[in-house]
């Protein structure tokens, strides 16, 4: 579970508002056995998220389409986490600024000592929210299709068409006015 | 909105069970203002989201990771699409086997005809459910990162560095008896 949770860089929350339940997208990292992300302090959407209700987490790995010989057996080979519970707010600022920086180094190594050092109004200004993964589970499909038996005889191509996330060349500001190393594309993890 | 819808091959579906969200991703494909999904018959998820009351469906592309001369202002480029609304199935055999088909042919263009055709079992043992996109919204973030005007003469390095989904060679069912003619993967569209 740690690992699918590792390998991605965005998580799917969901939340409720007056009856209705909302999905955002949002970056997340993890930290022990507690899965994060954050947000602008004055955003609607992270007040619900930590408002003392339940709130479901999803992290999603998209690896492959299963092409089998019939519309039915088609399928995806995938891996995903959910995590169920409430959200809590990281609210001691060392703590805060300590996640904050864990997720950017995750993101690019190395990166977050070569940056302007976090303001306390930029703190004040970011919510931190974590969730634990007690209660969470994995689910998880690899292979080659399942057809019913009698189908194999079938002159059908069958199989996977693999799906992978790829880090292109890092791209620089048009505004860069200095010289400076651009990160190393192969330290970045993503699927 | 559409194009977003589009380009993605899957969503992540909001739903209530007994006060609980759930967040659950799952195929998706859109035909004209509708956007559809589905699944098992006989999956609670699908009954749950298809018993009247609302839910969020949410499409994202994670197009690239913005790094910016302060931690503050990272952020990252996507495109994404939330839908609400109640949910309804598709009940007209005709027409949700006319959905499925739609969804096959999405995937891998021209496959459906090559597959052996669904069974009247099969088409009653999936369920097919679609939300309307009346009430829907999309986001979208592009572009190089925005600094502080006084950190753009620092030392560091700053821009974007791009994510994309590709995918790969078809890898043949192991149990492939037959000679068949493998998808063209140039043909299958994601992200």
């Amino acid at each position: 579970m740690y690992a699918i949770i590792d390998a991605a860089v965005t998580c799917h929350v969901g939340y409720m508002i007056e009856g209705q339940p909302f999905v955002t997208p949002t970056a997340c990292w993890r930290e022990v056995d507690h899965i994060y992300w954050h947000g602008s302090a004055a955003s609607r959407m992270l007040r619900a998220q930590s408002g003392g209700i339940p709130v479901c987490v999803t992290v999603t790995h998209i690896d492959g389409f299963v092409l089998a010989r019939s519309a039915f057996h088609h399928s995806m080979n995938y891996r995903s986490v959910m995590a169920l519970g409430n959200a809590e707010i990281v609210t001691d600022d060392g703590a805060k600024l300590a996640a904050l920086q864990r997720f950017v180094e995750r993101l690019v190594p190395g990166r977050w000592t070569t940056l302007r050092p976090t303001t306390s109004q930029e703190l004040k200004a970011t919510t931190v929210l974590r969730l634990s993964l007690t209660e969470a589970s994995a689910k998880v499909r690899i292979g080659p299709p399942k057809d019913d038996a009698e189908d194999y005889d079938l002159p059908i191509w069958a199989g996977v068409v693999p799906v992978r996330v790829d880090v292109g060349r890092p791209e620089p500001d048009p505004a860069l006015r200095v010289k400076a190393q651009a990160p190393d594309a192969s330290q970045i993890r993503v699927g």
